[in-house]
This record gives structure tokens, C-alpha cells and sequence, in this order.
């Protein structure tokens, strides 16, 4: 793959392409930003994983691509003009191109047109399942046993849910608890493989499709999903609450970016841990009742005293567990597993 | 217009047969149900409006209508194969088809086709707008000054909360308030003549949407928004959040059917006044503040007593009135404006 992150990248500008070079690094082979051009990712996003950092489509050819990722969104979905030029020069180039954009590269008269002629596929992580329902009623038959279902919920967009999901997938999968991750936004589907971009779907099947998503994880003991936005999110409180009542966890963990004071671009002042856990139980037990299981902390940016802080803070004030999920996600997953009695392996 | 209605006619089973028949009957001639063929609006729906019921398209010409209008919802918002043959014959007939259903019949091929062939227009009130957007961040400007916003909320769908929102609309015009109905629904977008259907947009554009369909109404100095769903609905409490929190209202009404004690279909406990009212304070104050005018009762199905019973209970456990909005809504208005200094025609 090669990663656009055009004019920004970034630890917290370009989730795509950190995940994609945290998660499936053996495939990346450069990112595009041209503005970074001839550094290095390890350096520029202080993670070991070290890719060079190209101009132009043209350049990133010798290290051999098959696909282009487009590892940004511009607020709002839409597809800059810039942007463009780069996706044509990447078809002409015989790249497949993956979009999470709210715009359909699919649907796109001009790229579908280049793409088929070329021979190559325009994958759009966000276009909605062709049959989208409503949640099933009390009388509606449901599938089989169902899993133990975690949820990571946050204090706002872009603090670690997702990255705090995958984690605890594999942290359950080490404890050889059969886990699956339910992707519900475009970068967890580019790590999962699979998912349903729900701030894509029409607004009514939202709770549907969550509910769907998390029904698709077959075989497993445990669903982690991913959650979107966050209850006090001006733009998207609506998404945040239909995953809540969509996917009906048994056990939240809430994720939160330490320093972060109020919602981004809004000036919406963030609740602390108290009041974040009260807020999203009482939420979720509008519709049905749930247990918070711990917090998930994002310490990019923080010293550690403030980590530590808020750790000690959260502790104080909920009891619960406070971690960085890509170090200690072990100890959510085993207060998780106390909520149900899933089995485990080799016991 | 001729209303479709099949199989369906009554008080809460054709929400948009019965709002037409209140607020537009002078532009409807007649109802189509097959299984009611022969009997009357007003006796089938108890209310004081008569037009005739038909069994067929062909039937109903006699009544001189130009328009069809779909004024049933399947679940999930789907074409039923039986609806389509009555979609046929309308427009063979020369009809234009209004839609509000969430399958876009000027996206059907078929229909399409035909329409263009006979010269009818097919009118679907879910078309999202063209340009949707996220709502402004504090940095952006935001429009002049901003009007008196109410929104009416719900304990469950098909509660009243249009049927209310219409009525204080109607109540502040009578206090020579200017006032007008932002619709967020079909039914509402028939009876208003304008609106975004919320539910039917991509689910990130909820929130914008709503501050876009506030901001629609202009030189009127209150704006009282149709709420959709209810924060306790399985299906749609995301699209209820969005709502109250894109709409940013000043206060709020809130509806219920009297006697109804749990979500139609899903058997989620509706909360008791008290309760409702602190579910939808809290989750507005998550954002921003606001106060809670009054309750809007429906009472249909309910004996006197019943409903005489839960005004008491309002107003013992919230100090509120409570009120039917048919006919007591200048109650409700009159606390709206004390919220704000609204200009007032001849003070």
C-alpha cells in the first residue's frame, strides 16, 4: 500500500495511515505527503516502523505499491481537487485505490471511468451494505448464543477507540478467548478487513446496522466494537448513541486522549471520569442496562505525570482501572471477562 | 390529492392520511383503502373531516384528484410489490406521486420511466438536499440573530410530536408571534411545504443538517422544530440526539400518548414524567442547556380519567402543565415566550 496523507501527517491528523502502519505495517510500503517528502515515518510520528515518505505517485513507484489508501478525511467527506490529481496519477499507474471518504470514489463518473479502463478497483471502505434493517423486534427471532459484547466509547472524535478495540481483541485473543473486532469506521475496517462504516449508512438504520455488524462476528466468544464519536459531540452525539443502543454491550470501556479539555473545534468542555462513566451508563440503560469496565487512555502529547494523574484520578473517582491500551490492555480484558462466563482456553 | 392509505387507515396506523385530513383537507378528495372501500374518513378516523374512502385509483378519478400521495410507511421504509401497481395506475392516470417513503421512487427505473413517458412528477419528501453539512464550529460565523427555537420530543414514535409542533406554530401566530415549523419528517415536510427529512440523510449530516433546517427559517422570530423517534427507541434514539443536539433549542415540549407504557414493538419501559424530562435535559446539557416547557398529550384510546390522571402526575412530579396540543397549546406557548423576549404582535 501506499498511504496519502497529504499535507498531514500526523499522530492525531492521519489516524489511517498511524493504525495502518501500527497494524499492518508489513504492507505499507510509503506515504504520500508531499509537504514531508524525504522523511522518514519513524521520525515523523515517533513510531518505530520505518517508511520513506514520497512527493508524488510517481515517486512511490519504485518501492513497488499495488493499492493507494487514502489515509486522511477532509472534514465534512468531500474530495479536494488536489486529491484528485492524485488518484488519476495512481489509476494511470495501474494502483487499485482504497477511500474512506464520505464521497463514493465508485460513483465518481470520471474515476469509475479511468478505473475501468485501466483494469483496476475502486474499494470504498464506507459504501453501506446493499440491505440495511431496522433492529430486530421483541417478537423477531435472534441468532444463536451471543457473544460477550464490548464497546469502546469516548470523550470525543479521535482519542483511541478504535486503536483501544484492536487492542483488546488481541488482548482476549492471548488469553485464547476466540475475539473478533466489529469495525464500524473506515480505518477499523482497513485493519479488520471487513465492517460497516455506520456514519455512512441513512441515519434511521444506523442501530440496524450496528446490530447487523455485530451479528456478523461468527464463531466467537467475544465482539469488541468500535465505537464513533461521543455522546457530548455537537456533530456526531446521534452516531455515538445509536452504536450504544445498536450493538447493546455488556461492558464499555471508555477512551479518553489525557489534556484534552473539550470537544475539537467545538469548545464543548469534556466531563471527567465520574461524570464521562454516568453518561454513558445512563445512556446505554435508557434502552438497556450495562457495566463500565475500565478507561483507555491516550497519552500522545501528555508527560507521564499527567498519565499518571489522570490515571490516579480515575481511580479515585469510578474504582476502575485506567490504562494505555497498547501496553495493558490485559487488565480491561480480564475485568471483561469476569461480566460473563466465556470460555477461555486451557481451562 | 388522493391518499394511499391501503390496508392501513386509523389514528396511528396512517399518521400522514390523518395530518393531511387535519391540516390540508381542503386539497384532499378522497382515501384509498380497499379494505375500507365504502366508509368515511370521519367514521373510521373519528374526526370531523368526511371524504370518501375508494377501493382503486380508477375508483377515486371521479374525485378530480391531480396527486397521489403514499401516506403509509412500511417498516423499514421499503416499496411493497402491491403499492407499485397502485404507483402504476396513478401515474397511468395522469397523477404526480408524493413520496415519503425512504426507498426514492425517482431513483426506481420503472417509475422513472413511466413518470417521464406520461409527464407526472414523482416528489420524494426523504431526498436528502444536494449539500449537507457538518454543524459550524465555534470559529465559523454563525447567521444574524438567532430566533426563539422549541422542539417537540417524544416517549416513542407516532406519539404527536408533528401534530404538537404544528399547534404551537399555529398558537404563536394566534399571539401575532412570526413563527414557523421546521419539519424533520415526510408528514411534516407535507404539511410545512419545506423541510429535511433527518432520518434519511447520511448519518454524520444529522446534527448539520438540523442547525441547516433551523437556520432555513427566516424572518420569524420562533422556530419550533418537529422532534423524530425518542431517546429510548431502539431504532432511532440517534437520530432523536442529533436532533436535540443540531437544534440547539431553547426549550422544549415533550409528547406522549397516554396510556402507552412501552416502545411500540422493541417493549423498552417508557419513563414517567419526571423521568423523561431529566432523560432529555440531561442529554441536551451534554452540549448545551436548556428548559423544558411543558408536556404535549395525545389522548386518543384514553378515557378521560386516564388522561386527567397524567396531567395531575405532570404537573405533581414536574410542576409543568400538561396539555392536548389540539387544543390547549396557547398554554404552552405562553411559557415558551416567557423564555426569551420574543416580539409580540400589538404589545
Amino acid at each position: 500500500m501506499l498511504i496519502l496523507a497529504e499535507g498531514r501527517l500526523g499522530v492525531f491528523s492521519s489516524k489511517t495511515a498511524v493504525c495502518l502502519l501500527r497494524y499492518r505495517a508489513d504492507e505499507v510500503v510509503a506515504v504520500l505527503d508531499s509537504t514531508r517528502a524525504g522523511a522518514s515515518t519513524a521520525e515523523v510520528l515517533s513510531m518505530d516502523v520505518e517508511r520513506p515518505i514520497v512527493g508524488t505517485v510517481d515517486e512511490a513507484m519504485e518501492h513497488g505499491p499495488d493499492t493507494l489508501v487514502i489515509g486522511i478525511a477532509p472534514r465534512g467527506g468531500g474530495l479536494p481537487a488536489d486529491w484528485r490529481a492524485v488518484i488519476l496519477a495512481a489509476i494511470a499507474r495501474g494502483l487499485d485505490v482504497v477511500s474512506g471518504l464520505h464521497v463514493l470514489l465508485g460513483d465518481d463518473p470520471e474515476l469509475a471511468a479511468r478505473a475501468r479502463e485501466r483494469g483496476v478497483e475502486l474499494v470504498d471502505l464506507r459504501r453501506p451494505p446493499a440491505h440495511l434493517r431496522l433492529p430486530r423486534e421483541r417478537h423477531e427471532p435472534h441468532p444463536g448464543r451471543r457473544p460477550l459484547v464490548l464497546l469502546t466509547v469516548g470523550s470525543d472524535c479521535n482519542v483511541g477507540k478504535m486503536t483501544a478495540a484492536v487492542e483488546l481483541v488481541r488482548a482476549a485473543e492471548r488469553r485464547g478467548v476466540r475475539a473478533a473486532l466489529a469495525a464500524s469506521g473506515q480505518t477499523g475496517i482497513l485493519v479488520a478487513g471487513a465492517g460497516i462504516a455506520i456514519d455512512r449508512v441513512v441515519a434511521d438504520f444506523m442501530a440496524g446496522a450496528t446490530e447487523q455488524l455485530v451479528e456478523d462476528q461468527r464463531n466467537v466468544d467475544c465482539v469488541v466494537v468500535e465505537g464513533q464519536g461521543s455522546l457530548t459531540h455537537p456533530a456526531y452525539s446521534g452516531v455515538a448513541l445509536a452504536i450504544l443502543h445498536g450493538a447493546r454491550p455488556d461492558g464499555l470501556v471508555i477512551c479518553h486522549h489525557v489534556g484534552r479539555t473539550e470537544i475539537d473545534g467545538y469548545g464543548v468542555p469534556i466531563p471527567g471520569p465520574a461524570a464521562l462513566r454516568a453518561m454513558y451508563e445512563q445512556a446505554a440503560a435508557w434502552v438497556q442496562p450495562l457495566r463500565t469496565i475500565g478507561f483507555a487512555l491516550n497519552g500522545h502529547g501528555a508527560s507521564r505525570n499527567a498519565f499518571e494523574d489522570y490515571v490516579a484520578r480515575v481511580e479515585r473517582e469510578t474504582g476502575l482501572s485506567a490504562v494505555d491500551p497498547l501496553t495493558d490492555s490485559d487488565r480491561l480484558i480480564e475485568a471483561a471477562l469476569t461480566l460473563a462466563a466465556v470460555p477461555r482456553g486451557g481451562i
